[in-house]
């Protein structure tokens, strides 16, 4: 039987500002990408994040990011290697002990947003957050895109990684995310979004955005929780692999990518 | 053979903003309050704080404040206690993480600032510091000052408490610290204070401001990093103790106040 | 023909996060009190409101706060007198900036959550914000809760004082707010809200919590933006106070309170 | 009789920290470039530096920065053109608002650290800043570095531009800074520097990192302020400029470069 994670981005108010339903993603997905507070996430509603997931069984990661509130974490920041590397501690551990306040665990580390983008190719970052990842604990595994040089760096340091394809973007010929800022990067029909990812994980490829056809590696598909439509689209994936016979459950579990 | 520790606080810069010398505390000190990044502290210079603490065998604290960069966790913040039992938390995990990953360990947790102070007397804000501490780790003990309303309740939570007296800070004749804001709340004699904390070892008494004789529990003794002559101040005090046959050593390894 | 203003709190996102709908509501009020960054409000998110208040004729004023993005500004921050006449300098200045850039200017200053609260009964912070007024500029007027110390000590520093009813809160018999962590402080009915207001127009008088009638001072009527059905509320109260031919327009153009 | 302008970066500072002497500076320099808040300076302090600036009749540039406080504004931040211009458009407002209280003005802008350094070559960063000023007061000269793209920019815009030269820093053959990141790049003999300077406002000329003669333009000195032996050395450069004739005044007053 084919198995596949659910991933989404959680905890990512700050205070007073709330983003995303959290509480109904919980029902959706197997594992929840925690925010840390250095792009969001104050530790109170953290803490609730946190507590709702472990209610629901939802298998917890560290999202950790640039230290940059006003955006986000979508803002590359210049940091140094030492400077990134003990952020990125910083922020797992405050999640691991809110966590083990509300009687769960970090299970595993996904970057978020420019940081993600940037440690796929900058050996630099991508070399320190390995580094806070193995010098916290060589158990932690993480969670990012198949190629990357992150993932082949955290490899290299003897950590166990897994590779995770996104819902609702779309790849270039050649398995990148079309940027942002290019039309057509994002796929909005429900259905349509489904589809292709029953598809990914019954054959391992997906049509790319020029029509030809790219094999991806993935143990866990990210569905965002922040967009409108993002609970009915998550909902609409989950329910579509698990009618195509696909077993939804935490990537955690599974052997991750070699 | 009398015992006392020594302590104090450190880890108080931020980013290019140092404050204090780190390394010559730790070379008198036998335990240090270590900033958690909410009033001081960024990851990276407290990684090296924590290093060097280490490698010196130096027993370290996680020193938690409000969240209050601007007034150096000085000024009283009204945070719910939901919110400050989970800032709590955040910060001592945060300082854990760092800790671990430079090869040492959080010991103990010593409030900063006007928190230090607020959970002296309020039982909202103690109870959420202490709820914090246990709902993370029964195991750590705090540290704050004798007969507060933060030891009873921590006390009363099954934490291991210890108390500590301030080398540079007068008492009232009811053995409250003098406030800063009143004159002669501070000694800047270094022989005269080393000479009270003998005296306080010895004999359990100091001498108040309006000259009674006090009694004061203290398994350690603060004294301050990042005032002019601070290091001087710390070395004749462990110097006339050590003088004076008193075993200096981390109070975490003794039975702390009951 | 009586006149009246209506006010509301506008450009309370932060970066990635919004929150209100500042553009409807913008097209039901006179008089907009602009966030200025301490409590909510990023700079680019701050010019995009101005631009819109200014295209709509909306008279801006600057929303001043405690520095305390975590806590939205209603939390109490025991700052030095000092330091919050500087932070309000800074953030009218900021503001006002943004506004000369977006060809709007700010016209008056209202206090923000925890300051307005405060500053209602302490003299030290009421006087700290008033001396950052007139040191500005003492031709910018304040907008307040009647009866307060912080427009009685505006008036003493020579500034043009305003008084604000809010228009779905109840008031004591004493005729202060009723906090909000009472029950029964928040009004609910549309219809209830705008016909209290059309009665304290027209009569200067409320139903108090106890059903006693009261008399208020009020040249604004605040409305708010951020709940849910705000803006639905906010249309009522307008068409109510337009329907019982009461003139709605800026406060700023009146005498104000003597 | 040739002249210069002596500036240095002042009101560095945050709450607790202290970042130089900004007292002997101000009795040194003729121009002063006072952080805004975003990599530095708390509005109290910048009050002082203010008033400090303005009892001595030294003219107060903005100092705007990348939203870094934790980096000190040192990082590159890849915000993008809209929130750069508004977040430079804040920071001015809100130091001349603290000026105007302060009984003194700002007079010009000079970018900090990374903001400076992008700006040199990057056209979006660059025209971001000078969209802001342009938009805010067209009065508003600029300071930067000779042959910038910012001072490009600015001069097309319509704005009074001012170049400058850095005392204790070595230039390539090409007349850029060499970084701060390679051998050489700091002089450290005060009288070395002193002697430099001299020369520059003499004969246009400066020797290059690797010994040839390169022409530099430059309305002002820049002196550090925050290192150690600053003041010294900002003393030694002020005497020497004076001994050899050279009247040290304000670039403000002078025509700036074409």
């Amino acid at each position: 039987m084919p198995v596949i994670d659910l991933n989404a981005d959680l905890g990512e108010g700050f205070g007073r500002w709330e983003l995303g339903d959290d509480d109904a993603m919980l029902d959706v997905v197997t594992s929840a990408n925690v925010a840390c507070g250095f792009h969001a996430g104050d530790p109170r509603s953290l803490a609730n994040t946190l507590h709702a997931a472990g209610t629901r069984s939802v298998v917890v990661g560290a999202h950790p990011a640039y230290r940059d509130l006003a955006g986000f974490g979508r803002r590359y920041v210049d940091a140094s290697p030492a400077e990134l590397r003990a952020d990125v501690i910083y922020q797992i551990g405050a999640l691991q002990a809110l966590a083990r306040a509300s009687d769960t665990a970090v299970r595993y580390v996904k970057p978020h947003g420019a940081l993600y983008n940037t440690i796929a190719h900058d050996r630099a970052h991508a070399g320190a957050v390995v580094d806070a990842v193995a010098d916290l604990d060589l158990d932690l595994p993480v969670l990012g895109p198949a190629g990357s040089v992150f993932l082949e760096l955290a490899r290299d340091a003897g950590l166990r990684v897994y590779a995770e394809a996104f819902a609702d973007r779309t790849y270039t010929p050649d398995g990148r995310l079309v940027s942002r800022r290019e039309p057509g990067s994002l796929l909005h029909d429900p259905e349509e979004v489904a589809a292709r990812m029953v598809r990914l994980v019954h054959t391992g490829t997906l049509q790319a955005v020029d029509g030809s056809v790219i094999a991806l590696e993935a143990d866990s598909i990210c569905v965002h929780g922040d967009s409108p439509g993002a609970v009915g689209t998550a909902r609409a994936v989950r329910r579509a692999l698990e009618a195509a016979g696909i077993d939804v459950r935490p990537f955690v579990t599974g052997p991750g990518i070699s």
